[in-house]
């Protein structure tokens, strides 16, 4: 028993029979003794159709009043979803990211939580109420304006009023059955991992698993929330992403937890960089000043012969235009020889804290990409991650060897997709 | 130049032209020197498919979600009509109820503004920006819950908007060129009013006229704001609705205003009543209990062989089970005879301040029903008004012959009806 926060995204709730859905599965949990408070997405293609509408009346709509007319989206399905657990006869009150006390920033469209006063939610979990709460979105501390918290935001809620209310547990109802070791659409035999630590999870996060934002888990991690991973369709025990396994958690795979790819990326090559102090420093300001994240860096020795470096990096294909034109303008004063840009690349990403004491990691690693024909043209790694740069065309070939190779693979292929993806 | 406020109807903003067409008025306005407030309800059918939505998961959506759900609609209209604003080159924000201080008690579906705080928009237009505001909805006081105002709502919000701006005009936007002599579908002929006391235009609402709503123009006349009601489809001035007219707003017709009429009434009549003190008391009292509005009422001498009378009331169709259930009830306490419900009649009202000064009025009002074959059920007079039953089946003949008897026939068929009507 204990207060329980869950999360539904846009599929679960993506019309009146999966809000009703939804309902049933808030009202069990409640029914079982839980003080529960559920975040919600807004309904199936709503935010798509608000664009759209947006876009016909202006073709570039203002930040905050975009946040304006997306927040309509949360509101009908959670003034929809309380209506349908008061139908199933338990008291049920929804509340706006505002109400609710998500405090953010005033960067409109990605704004970040900075505070979360749940006074509201507490009264009405503590008269008996189950609280519905609008997610992705909040209101500004300066200038109270609603933003809205960007991609993945509604995880972020439930995990930050998680941690405010201080919850037993975060549940993300979601469409798939968990986090897995590789992504199911690429390796059918990809397993369910039943539980996951927060740091684990955070390189899967940052190396292209989708099923779990970056900023959610980093967010749970700081505030030592438990997050429970399952879909909203089969209502079966998902993952559980924590600092340590609790009671019957299984822990199979010590050493790895899974491979993740990220086809999202492209590379760019500096060629012929003077290796001398502050050259490599001109490079990454230049990017850094168009405000564009880069992700892997790598830099060789260079040859004696010539005193000359080439510089690599990875960065989102959406980013590449600007990021090209960054570096032509400063191709005059850094004086590099050319630039190559690659978006044909894949990333693969092998994850596991057991790689600290496992020495051989890396080496089976390449030779599983190397037995199935795969060519790596960039590696980096941290403390428990490998991750290479591939041909895109490569990357399924790739993701199976590996997954396989570290004996990875489940004996059946158990693993479902129910829907689309929320927000 | 001063300050206006502005109100535009669902019917006008429909679509995506809708809200662009209105996006260009209100910017010819603010191009004018003035600063603008614009009030605006929800798209078209929004407010429909979003009941379907909540009776889809709930057969009696709860008061308090169901507003919630509802206000989605503004938020919608709201901030596409700020966005298509700022794509004509003006500065524009737009502000939910709450935000722009509409202050209400905490009766779901039909709250009462009760005070309005417009703090922010005051200082939005101070500014140099455009208002946009949500009509319909506003914010408990006590619980700080989502309220709507219920039907007519935005008309209220812009008008109570301008009262606590101290705005130079309220501009009702509407899908007719403003308020006419008798409704333009039934009377061909009807002529535009280019100007009405607030007193007449409070009578005409009561008596069925649709334009302007009782409650709205009765908080203009108590904080004395001019109602401007015109067309946002033709942009011709309409009719001005104040205290006094206004430089060279005409007053053609000084005895007769208009002519309405209401279908939506029944009539009940209580037969046998035993005519002594208490006796009407306790019908009303009933009557009362159940929560029901009741219009007209007439009684009249009772006969003396008997010592009985009859009393008839008119009420909104729509209450017509609950009373006759109510007055079944008190049946053997009051002892009258039957009891008798017609739902097929009409109610024709004449309206004009100037009939309290001509002695001829009511006798050619009724000389003109008879004229055209009009049998009289009921009568009930005010000093500015007189009202007749008569049978449903009459009423366009009724209506016709009385705007025909008092020469507000205007000499061309100029009326036009663009659209829907907005809450």
């Amino acid at each position: 028993m204990g207060l329980v926060v869950q999360k539904y995204g846009g599929s679960s709730v993506a019309d009146a029979e999966g809000i009703k859905r939804v309902a049933k599965r808030i009202v069990e949990a409640k029914k079982k003794g839980n003080q529960v408070v559920a975040v919600v997405s807004a309904m199936g293609d709503t935010t798509d159709e608000l664009i759209d509408l947006a876009e016909q009346v202006s073709p570039i709509p203002a930040g905050r009043e975009l946040d304006m007319l997306l927040t309509a989206g949360e509101r009908i399905s959670m003034a929809l979803l309380a209506m349908a657990i008061k139908n199933l006869g338990q008291e049920a009150q929804s509340f706006t990211g505002s109400q609710a006390g998500v405090i953010t920033d005033s960067v409109h469209n990605k704004a970040r939580i900075i505070d979360v006063t749940p006074g509201r939610i507490r009264t009405s979990v503590d008269e008996g109420n189950i609280a519905i709460v609008a997610g992705f979105q909040g209101v500004s501390q300066d200038s109270k304006d609603i933003t809205t918290l960007g991609r993945g935001g509604s995880d972020t809620t439930a995990v930050a009023l998680a941690a405010a209310l201080d919850a037993d547990v975060c549940e993300i109802y979601t469409d798939v059955d968990g986090v897995f070791t590789a992504d199911p659409r690429v390796v059918k035999k990809a397993r369910k991992i039943d539980w996951i630590s927060f740091e684990d999870m955070l390189e899967l996060a940052a190396s292209g698993s989708k099923v779990l934002l970056h900023r959610c888990v980093e967010y749970a991690r700081r505030y030592n929330i438990p997050i429970h991973v399952r879909s909203s369709f089969s209502g079966l025990p998902g993952t559980w992403v924590s600092n340590e396994p609790q009671g019957d958690q299984q822990v199979e795979h010590a050493i790895i937890s899974g491979v993740a790819h990220d086809v999202s990326e492209a590379k760019v090559t500096v060629v012929g960089v003077p290796d001398k102090p502050g050259e490599a420093a001109s490079i990454f300001r230049a990017i850094a000043d168009a405000e564009i994240n880069i992700d892997m860096v790598v830099q060789n020795v260079s040859a004696a012969s010539t005193g000359l470096t080439d510089i690599s990096f990875t960065l989102p294909k959406t980013d590449g235009k600007k990021a090209t034109a960054a570096l032509e303008k400063i191709k005059p004063s850094v004086g590099y020889a050319s630039l190559r840009y690659d978006d044909q690349v894949a990333k693969i990403s092998l994850v596991g804290a057991g790689m600290k004491t496992n020495p051989g990691v890396t080496a089976q690693f390449f030779e599983a990409l190397s037995d199935a024909g795969v060519n790596i043209e960039l590696i980096s790694t941290s403390e428990i991650r490998i991750s290479v740069v591939t041909r895109a065309d490569d990357v399924k070939e790739a993701v199976q060897a590996v997954h396989s190779s570290f004996g990875l693979d489940s004996d059946s292929e158990e693993a479902v997709v129910y829907g689309g993806t929320g927000r």
